[in-house]
Parts: structure tokens; C-alpha cells; sequence
């Protein structure tokens, strides 16, 4: 299964792309894309839209997930962030995509084992578990993260289904 | 010229359809698109986008105008808000829809004559300058007063490009 894992944001926005087989991963992509500062908001956030549509249409994942955002006490910087994450979260529901939402700290504990982790630790570790991996930047690194702790998700369930098959009889 | 104003909210987005012709305004439309709270946010964006692009398309606007948002200290209704709003600019980007951006005060000074107006007073505001309209509700009123007010900037805009045509000798 290929999942696409997504850090929003209007400056730059991470994406990432993860082959995984139950806990087997391999990297697919990862990139970034960034929007002009100095056009129209409503031309970035189509330029954004447009970007990761045309990712979406290349790679063909078959599901997405994203951080779940908290925001902070500058509503302007806030406003800002939940205008891209409309759009990159609009971008995956239009191509049919189910959307994961993962708590900044479940994605830290999935990937470094702690949900304190800092930046630097959680490059460290998806470098470590994908191989190879090119970062295209903290951005991407961010968005490769939240798609390998939608696969450990995605693993875990189903090793519970099985396991619940299994003592249903093996039906 | 046809002005769609938008007032954008993930439960509730209003919109507002006016006619112009310089300082002449005429009601042509106007509505409420609520998202189900029900469902996850993705769909909900989604659903919003495609109720607005089918405004969009079946109403022809030339052009668009939202209010600018200031946010507030509540980060969680903030980036709400920042998602419907990002999602809404979209639509309206992705239809080439050129939009203007107006402070809230702005829209009350344009509208009742002072910046500090409330809700009710703008809500009789809009129902006097467009006789005979029937308001969808609070939302669809705010979308009509920026759209009024768009109608306003664009008829004081090319009124000052003819005085300055005039005094530039005529051509």
C-alpha cells in the first residue's frame, strides 16, 4: 500500500510517499512545495492545490494522513496554516483519499519512541527507517513521519483483526 | 457586473450575488452552505468546495470579495475557520474569479457608515440598499455587505480613473 503523508503549511508544505507491506516500509518520494510570498493568497493556495494534485495523480497513493494541528496564540500565523491545511486536506478528499489525523506526539512516539522528540531526532529516524531516503527537507521529513505512524496504524489494526479472526475460529 | 461576496465558516459559509452598475445595485442572489458536523473534516472542506464551485458555475460572477479575518485567541475555532476560508478562496481562485479583500470595518463603514455597526444594523442595511432581497440568514447578509462594498470600491475606482482620464485631456 502507498501512502502519502502531508505537513500543510502556506510557505511549504511536506510530502511524503511510503510503500508499506505491514511494518516492511520503503520510501517512495518526498518533496516540497512552496508558494510565492509575494502573490495573492488566493493564487498560492491554488498553485498549492494544483502542486499536490498533480503529486496525487503521479504517485497514485491509496491513502493519506496529515498532523493533527493544534495552532498557537498568533491567530494570524494560525489563520495562515489552517488556510493551506483547508487545502492540501481538500486536495487528498478530492482525489478519493481517506485522511489519517495524527496528534504531533503520536507521530513522535511512532517514529523516535518518544512523544518528546525533537526535529532533529525525527529526521534522524525516518532516515534511519526508509533506507536511502533523500530529504527534500524538514518539511518532507515532517510529512514521511506522519505516513510511517499511518502505517504502524494501519499494521497494528490489522494484526488485531487477524488475531480477532484467528480466536473467532478462523473465520 | 455580477459581485459574489463570501463569508466563509466551516459550519456555515454565506454568499451574496449582486448586479452593479456603478453606484446601482440590484439582489440577485443569495445562500447558506452548511457542512454536516457530523463528518470528517476533509469531507466537510469537500462538500464546501463543491456546493460553492456549483454557486460558482451556475451564477456566472465577473467577480469575488471576502471579508479579511483577524482570527481570535481561540487557536482550534481560529484554524476552522483559516481550513473554510482557505477552501473558499479556492473555489473562487480555481473559477478565475479575481477576489478583493476588505477589513470588517470596512465592510461596516461601506455598508451602515460607521466601523463599528452591528450585526442587526447591517443585516437593515443590506435590506435597504437591496430592495426586495430575502437573507438566508446572518451569513448570507455579511457575503451581500462585502459584496456591496466590493461594488463600492470598484464604481469610487473607475470613477477616479475617468477624472483622471478627463483631466489627462480626454484620453
Amino acid at each position: 500500500m502507498v501512502i502519502l503523508g502531508l505537513d500543510p503549511g502556506l510557505g511549504t508544505t511536506g510530502w511524503g510517499l511510503i510503500h508499506a507491506e505491514g511494518n516492511r516500509l520503503r520510501h517512495v518520494a518526498n518533496g516540497q512545495i512552496k508558494t510565492e510570498t509575494t502573490m495573492p493568497l488566493p493564487r498560492r493556495l491554488a498553485n498549492l492545490f494544483d502542486a499536490l494534485g498533480e503529486v496525487i495523480r503521479t504517485e497514485r497513493p491509496e491513502t493519506a494522513a496529515a498532523e493533527e494541528v493544534l495552532g498557537n496564540s498568533n491567530a494570524q500565523s494560525t489563520l495562515k496554516l489552517g488556510q493551506a491545511r483547508g487545502v492540501v486536506l481538500l486536495a487528498a478528499a478530492t482525489a478519493g483519499l481517506v485522511i489519517g489525523e495524527y496528534h504531533p506526539s503520536v507521530v513522535k512516539k511512532a517514529v523516535v519512541g518518544t512523544g518528546g522528540a525533537e526535529k532533529r531526532q525525527i529526521q534522524a529516524m525516518v532516515g534511519h527507517l526508509l533506507p536511502g531516503v533523500k530529504l527534500a527537507g524538514p518539511d518532507a521529513a515532517d510529512a514521511l513521519a506522519v505516513a510511517i505512524t499511518h502505517a504502524h496504524h494501519l499494521a497494528s489494526r490489522d494484526g488485531m483483526m487477524r488475531r480477532a479472526t484467528v480466536m473467532a475460529g478462523g473465520r
